[in-house]
């Protein structure tokens, strides 16, 4: 019998999903679940966008250019530009998704041993794309006692060795929900300059930040414009995540014509979701004033009702819709399997992501879970309940 | 400044690209270009796939099951095995065209410096994913003269090392429209059971076979279930090249459970093309009859055109909708670049693929091209008349 290759046996399961039929035994038992485990907003998908899918007059559906439409290239990097951000159409390749443009990133920087600094923790399918590209994720510690600040330089300084070829950051950051001030990116590109390498920012929450706090882009450091790749996505801008339509986005022409030949392999990127991606960005202003104030009430609601437990500590997020808790309990992965398969109240219950999921070093925020704030409030208020009360009987 | 990678450096360039600035500056200077080079379809897509969009009741575009839609996955089934093959809903799992399939196989079976046995001549892009996954593509020459029939079994057993993981097919062939034989799939089951290797075997062009003659699956070979992976892609079938929707296909659990890791990481196939292609499923019978005749029309009227011209030779094929003709010329890359650059007969010229970027070893194929019959049949006529009358002066 053939064998499967190291690489397949060492991808690694998802921390989110292992507890899936956990959560789907519970719902057989008549236990309601809120899934506070993932970021899948409920927010509806702008109406332009899903019109222009209803209204596109196709007749043959055929390939797009592997950069994706010409015309959804303008209009984005038009979109950029008024965000202040130096991108023109030929620094674009439209994506499957940002985990493709993850992939291409990989692809056309590292070789097989090559070595990948990220701050953890961090999103889980980092480690997945990694293996897959045969890369090392060399792991950097933030902790909940800084919010999930920029570890200090000297930190990754240490770790630079002559397989280090990147630095990959998520502004602001799955799972912490902090964003990057314009200091902290200003060390990281000092330090990409020094060392040549390549400074891979997933900005695909870009647009929620909080608190009148502003996102500072990898884009926005022009002397680091050759080391300076960006990822991006539709998929929680426009709550689309259904589409898988991302970028990649990088000044560096070696750089876009390795990436190009990587999407020419998979000859486009999927033609109904650029019609829709094309036209969301049409949306008003107003689809997003009201998404970020919904975001923020949610984040205030949780945060509030969160830190009025005893023994859990939340960092206050300043962007995305995610949080890290840490928990009065021992060991979080224990917890949140418990919750599953063994409380309810009142015939209600919560999903959590264990947090030691999103780091790559071994034991490290076993007390930790991420909370995603993707709920209307009212549920986010009873699942606060719900943990409150699980906290109060859970191994006691 | 930082460098791409190894990798990125030598991912091959798409041997049908390369000619598309000559072909775009000859249509600037007026002169009209058939394309023969590209598998873009003219057939329409079926409407009851394009109406399922149309009609689709969304308000949040969400992700779908990494796997695909299970009312999908299941419909699928159905299809398999009406068409005689024993898969389940459990064997399948959808991806973003077959290119992600091939990608999803070739991480889950092979680590960097493996070797994957192929024919040549061959889908160009298997070198981009070899290339992107690390893996060495190790060819065995099939022949104009044998109608690129399976090479002798000891061919390949020549070729077998400790590094050796897979063999891949393509059946029908893309680039020679080859149809692999009952008695060719058995020696290439015993072979793969002998050596313990997988067989991935690319089927997207299945229905298109021609003459009478039947396609024999991969997955029909009950001896080597743990060994098959099925490729297959909605987008000849129902030409809808642009919804990136394939699947790939195994009764190896391990495999499965590999493939679905790789799945999993990002997140999920594209939820309106899964609609389409579900709904895909219901086109009726009359459809596949027509376009099975309209291609057989087309490959009649191609064959024979060509056949006509002096010191043309083309090898008939069986299935898909692709031929590579022998031309009278020393370097076929040279032919059609001269065609684009400095031909016309009546400010018309043709665009071929030169099959050398389908061989892997070097200076095989130099002579030979391939040709896509994805034109109308007057199109098609033109077209060999343009040939005809460029080989009468071309290097005289």
């Amino acid at each position: 019998m053939p064998k499967i290759s190291k690489k397949g046996q060492q991808m690694p399961e998802s921390p989110i999903r292992k507890l899936v039929p956990l959560a789907e035994a519970a719902k057989k038992r008549g236990t309601k679940v809120y899934h506070l485990n993932i970021g899948q907003p409920d927010i509806k998908t702008p109406e332009v966008a899903l019109n222009a899918v209803k209204n596109a007059d196709i007749e043959v559906l055929e390939y797009s250019h592997s950069a994706g439409f010409e015309s959804y290239r303008n209009k984005l990097a038009a979109y950029y530009q008024k965000q202040g951000l130096p991108v023109n159409t030929e620094d674009i390749i439209i994506t499957t998704g940002g985990s493709e443009a993850l992939m291409f990133a990989m692809g056309s920087t590292m070789d097989q041993g090559d070595e990948i600094i990220i701050p953890e923790p961090f999103y889980a399918n980092y480690n997945g794309f990694s293996t897959a590209s045969g890369v090392k994720v060399v792991p950097v510690i933030s902790g909940i006692e800084t919010g999930f600040a920029l570890p200090p330089i000297a930190d990754f300084e240490k770790l630079i060795t002559d397989k280090t070829k990147a630095i990959l950051i998520c502004n602001p950051g799955n799972p912490t929900g902090y964003l990057y001030s314009k200091e902290e990116l200003s060390q990281l590109a000092s330090l990409v300059k020094k060392h040549d390498l390549f400074l891979i920012a997933d900005e695909v929450y870009r647009e929620f930040a909080y608190d009148g706090y502003q996102h500072f882009s990898v884009m926005n450091e022009p002397e680091i414009a050759e080391n300076a790749i960006m990822i991006d996505s539709v998929s929680k801008r426009f709550s689309m995540c259904g589409a898988r339509i991302g970028c990649v986005v990088s000044k560096n022409k070696d750089f876009m014509a390795a990436a190009m030949k990587f999407a020419q392999a998979r000859l486009s990127p999927p033609t109904y979701a650029q019609i829709a991606s094309e036209a969301a960005l049409d949306t008003p202003q107003s689809y997003f004033d009201d998404v970020i104030t919904e975001y923020k009430d949610r984040r205030d609601t949780l945060v509030h009702a969160l830190n009025a437990i005893e023994g859990v500590t939340v960092a206050n997020p300043k962007g995305a819709f995610y949080c890290i808790a840490k928990l009065p309990v021992e060991n979080a992965d224990d917890f949140a399997k418990w919750l599953l398969e063994s409380f309810d109240l009142n015939g209600e219950t919560v999903m959590l992501a264990p947090a030691s999921g999103f780091y790559s070093t071994p034991n490290v925020g076993l007390d930790e879970v991420r909370l995603a704030y993707v709920l209307k409030k009212e549920d986010l208020i009873t699942s606060a309940r719900i943990i409150e009360a699980a906290l109060k009987v859970y191994k006691k």
